[in-house]
């Protein structure tokens, strides 16, 4: 293919473009099985520049991929056409957050753990946090409507998004929702960009809800000699009307893969299962707590322990967090 | 408009078609400002006898505009260019309530409050109820993005939307979204439908969330002399990391409007708000309504008054519920 690396080192600078094959390796994957070279890197700053590649790139028919971090494993980002891959990082700023309508307004390339860091001293943060979350960025997890271990209690991203500016394969910049949570107004073709990979456009801007963060947060683990047994709880746990702000299966093959990666020492039971409460009121965390205690050990679930603690949560969950990183390099 | 009567009494039976005059006078106009005659109106009974109607309609070029109870606001019912009315009523089986997965899926014509009804002694409930969940069909819902006192902590219509059957003007049925809580692949056109009004298709069967019905709920109302205070109140709640269940705020309009349609005997102050927590330990709920109360007391807010008992909260809460039908009624 291609690609005229001259006129896109005077949109975005020529520190910002890249055909080296060096550079081009780095962006040939992710985290899902495919890989493809793409022709060329291009890193923008601002929407113009985004504007300006579009039409460049409609013009003279060049596949343009959006990436992120590159921590999706759906395989969004990689370039099967080859063609630019348009590295969206640079463009890294939270524009606003009004705590007073619960909405932020950031640029695609802002980290989710950054963006969560300047929220967390105002009492706020922001749910949908994926396994990825130290690396992965919010135009990402747009496009791959990203969901976490939280999302059972608080949503996947497709919940969160209200407004966005996205520029379109032919460089025009289309104003999407609105940015107000509530609106009703013509088709919600802002939760349509939700999900769509890229495919539809490049998102630039995005008003973005939020949530007061809870005071307490309770981490339980419970181990079960059944995969079944583990199944049944968590069923029984939803359809009790418990309200977990986590709630997560580990099997066997995910516990032994973890403990050949990282030394855990975990029990290498049936299954384990860890469930979380969290609330500003420790009675209340307490009581939701307790409840999913009683259901495990009626699903013969043991070994249960809880902690209300930072670090103590941040162990028992480790495992939890590596799974994915473990059982890549799992083998039998 | 030439409309093959016959044709579609084949279709839907004798009783379930009419181009009476009287009849299409109820069907002339909803709970907005508009008004407009059908030419006939339609009562399909199954996603057949849709597919059926639309494909005649597309064949003949008729306008065909779906309605539920016709308690939109927005004018999406009423059929401006003529042609035919779709009322979905017949349409209202519950067709499953999985509370494993906290999903339902019910037919369009199914009404809020029944749903509902069904739904409460399994501990459930489906939160996004606009006032006329009296008669409001989820159809209707979906169609206008519907959203209710409690949206402000349970969200919108749209949050609640999973997956959808559809039948598009050319008659074809197509599935949407998916039947789990979880789905990322493709794009998400079933929140593409909601708020769309019927112009993208009939929505003939829905997958929707559903919620734990909490155990407590706590309604309490403050009046302000200043408007400007009350709305202060409010963003100072939102902003405090609060999670009100409910939180309108009724001006002296409003107020006045409500008492000469109803005598209630509200105080005739610059403005009320009533904040509403709810939750499954009664701790939680306290602490949320105190801190609410302080802060409306800190912006000048009076004569507080706060109710567990469903009675008396209902007699809170009847001023804001009949406020949209006493506004239509008010002549300074």
């Amino acid at each position: 293919m291609k690609i005229d690396i001259e006129k896109l080192k005077k949109i975005v600078g020529a520190n910002n473009v890249s055909d080296d094959i060096a550079d081009l390796y780095v962006y040939a994957s992710d985290a899902s099985v495919h890989h493809a070279l793409p022709t060329a890197v291009v890193r923008p700053k601002t929407i113009e520049e985004v504007q300006k590649i579009m039409r460049y790139a409609n013009a003279n028919k060049i596949p343009v991929v959006p990436r992120g971090a590159g921590s999706g494993t759906s395989g969004h980002t990689v370039p099967i056409d080859g063609g630019i891959v348009l590295d969206m990082k640079q463009m890294n700023r939270i524009l606003d957050i009004r705590p007073e309508d619960m909405l932020i307004k950031v640029e695609p390339g802002v980290v989710d753990d950054d963006l969560n860091r300047a929220l967390k001293p105002l009492g706020l943060f922001y749910p949908p946090a994926p396994a990825s979350s130290r690396i992965a960025t919010i135009g990402g997890e747009i496009a791959a409507n990203a969901s976490g271990v939280r999302s059972v209690k608080y949503g996947a991203t497709r919940d969160y998004v209200y407004g966005m500016k996205v520029v379109l394969a032919n460089g025009d910049l289309v104003n999407l929702g609105s940015n107000t949570r509530v609106h009703s107004s013509g088709y919600q073709l802002e939760r349509l960009i939700v999900g769509s990979e890229g495919t539809l456009g490049v998102v630039v801007e995005a008003t973005m809800g939020i949530r007061p963060l809870p005071k307490y947060r309770c981490l339980a683990v419970a181990n079960f000699d059944k995969l079944q047994d583990a199944g049944n709880a968590i069923s029984d746990i939803i359809s009790s009307g418990c309200e977990p702000s986590m709630l997560e299966l580990m099997d066997k093959i995910g516990i032994i893969a973890v403990n050949k990666a990282m030394d855990l020492g975990l029990k290498e039971v049936g299954a384990i299962i860890l469930f979380e409460a969290d609330g500003n009121v420790k009675e209340a965390v307490d009581f939701e707590i307790e409840k999913m205690k009683k259901i495990c050990k009626k699903h013969n679930g043991k070994d249960i322990k809880k902690s209300y603690d930072l670090v103590e949560r941040t162990k028992l969950f480790s495992g939890r967090k590596k799974l994915f990183a473990s059982l890549s390099q799992y083998k039998e």
